[in-house]
């Protein structure tokens, strides 16, 4: 698989519990990943978000991480003596490709923007590119380089976790926006005044579609019913995840099809508007809810058709992301230096 | 003004009454207009849509834009010998940028994928670049080449007319999508399950933040409050139109205020969802409801900055377009071609 000196990259998913890290080829092969994971620094170890307890925990945090790099390069040379990395490809919430920052990511115990990208580039001078975007962007870049999207030019990458995030592809490239933070359309009002979202939001996408969306609508739909038949209504709000909802769906359960009857076509809503400014060719849709295939499928298409302009009807796939669940993170990651390779060349 | 041999071209629209020919250099100066406009064939001259009288009447109206073109271009020669046109660019209905075909346009009596370009290439040799796209495109690139967008990569043009247009600027160029038809965020819905669009859809920005639109909610809001005080009340539906609500605004007519106030609402609704797409610079508003002034800018910026994800909040201006209403049309289509020719040079 490794044809020459920069056919490796290093991809770097820093999620909410843990960091992934590991080595990809230009296949999409994962060569070498850390197990188990690092740890992310947690918003608990800087409670009162103070700026010099900020600037330790990044400081020890881009240390590990540095040492971790240089030590999964040292595993790879290891087969592969001499052997090159083209780059660091980091997924990180709210990561600023432009500026290699991580932004008042609201989940993360660093105060203000944080020199991300530079940080662990002092530590590792030895790489030459480190690009830093956030997770569902990183994604739709592995979907295009690895995945489904190979050859097409203009696409949209969902992923539907425990929020939803997107990527879109236009023209052959990720749309970053004017200040690197583009593609955010889990937060597109689906429902006028509705639901709560994270982001304190009223109706958002995300508030209906994500993994904890679906559980909040199966508990609305219960206590619109008062189904104590449903074996949903033994599960309690906090335990409720979506894979309980598929397998209570897949045995016939009224309540959770009903749940994927709605996710699909407030999700089918949402993808409708992003059709209409975008015209894309296909939507991946990547996490949880896209495993339950039809039941989710079927009515996001069914609705989506129903809510698009009629110039877009019956063009556009929606189809399930090809990236394996387990290593999409980094394998997305690691897309974003190809991506950049790309461009220099061009 | 004119510079150099390639600094003139032809813009074209194809609008639904009238179609516009003008040349223009390539500071946005229009050095010929022709007057009166062409007219633009209609449906009645099609009634059954027939395949054999929608060729009769595209070959009629090619002939005739040809012959109109040429004697533009002879016009323009009087005045400066020699000088050559660097190309023509034609704002339609359904056109499609990839293609150079008008495709379905409901409006028009041509029956099916019509080639326009090529038609009117066969008749015009000499022009080389014949570009083709919908009216509010082109009224982006005209932003971006000759008004208010000039050294910005993204930003979103809003045309509100008759209908809701718009153009998006993503990374310098327009965004096409995969079939020449991306950018109708005029027909995201905005009211789940509201008014009936004209493309069938319901609850659209364009049926809420069109011209028509403005008048629908004034009717809307008499019904409401049964105000025959307002000086709005003894204006027949038919007959209302944008300016006069704005008139009745700035006497202090409290229909009409409040009219505005919900169109600027729905329109900031609309605008957070294109913000999270796609983090423009700026949005520009282009056309009859913009000229108002503050009492539509006011009440879609707080809309949009309550609507948009907080990571965008106070990033984005709305501002009015600087093109010219009279001849923004022909100008946003001659546009087409400088950026055709940057297309090539890069």
């Amino acid at each position: 698989m490794i044809k020459n000196m920069s056919d490796i990259a290093i991809g770097i998913d820093i999620g909410g519990t843990n960091t992934a890290i590991g080595i990809v080829d230009r296949d999409g092969n994962v060569l070498y990943e850390k197990k188990p994971q690092l740890p992310t620094p947690q918003k608990r170890e800087n409670p009162d978000a103070s700026q010099e307890k900020s600037e330790e925990i990044l400081e020890k945090y881009t240390t590990t991480l540095a040492n971790e790099i240089k030590s999964a390069i040292d595993t790879v040379r290891q087969n592969t003596p001499g052997i090159d990395i083209a780059g660091i490809g980091i997924g990180a919430p709210n990561g600023n490709y432009y500026k290699g920052t991580i932004e008042l990511a609201p989940n993360l115990p660093f105060v203000g923007v944080v020199q991300f990208a530079d940080l662990i580039k002092a530590k590792v001078p030895e790489i030459k590119i480190i690009k830093l975007t956030n997770d569902a962007n990183a994604a739709a870049l592995g979907e295009m380089i690895y995945g489904g999207g190979k050859g097409m030019k203009n696409f949209v990458m969902i992923t539907l976790g425990t929020g939803v995030g997107s990527g879109l592809i236009v023209d052959g490239d990720l749309v970053y926006g004017h200040d690197g933070f583009a593609g955010e359309c889990g937060h597109i009002v689906v429902v006028p005044e509705g639901r709560l979202c994270g982001c304190g939001g009223l109706g958002h996408l995300e508030a209906y579609c994500s993994a904890p969306g679906i559980a909040r609508t199966v508990y609305e739909l219960l206590a619109q019913y008062n189904d104590s038949q449903s074996e949903l209504a033994g599960i309690p709000f906090n335990s409720m995840n979506s894979e309980m909802v598929y397998n209570a769906a897949v045995k016939g359960d009224k309540i959770a099809k009903e749940a994927f009857e709605i996710t699909g076509e407030l999700l089918g809503r949402g993808l409708a508007i992003t059709v209409d400014h975008l015209s894309p060719e296909a939507i991946f849709l990547f996490g949880g809810a896209a495993a339950a295939g039809e039941l989710i499928f079927k009515p996001t298409k069914d609705s989506m058709e129903r809510h698009v302009l009629p110039v877009f009807r019956n063009k556009v796939k929606i189809l399930p992301s090809e990236l394996k669940a387990g290593t999409a993170a980094i394998v997305g990651a690691s897309a974003l230096v190809w991506k950049e390779l790309e461009k220099m060349e061009s």
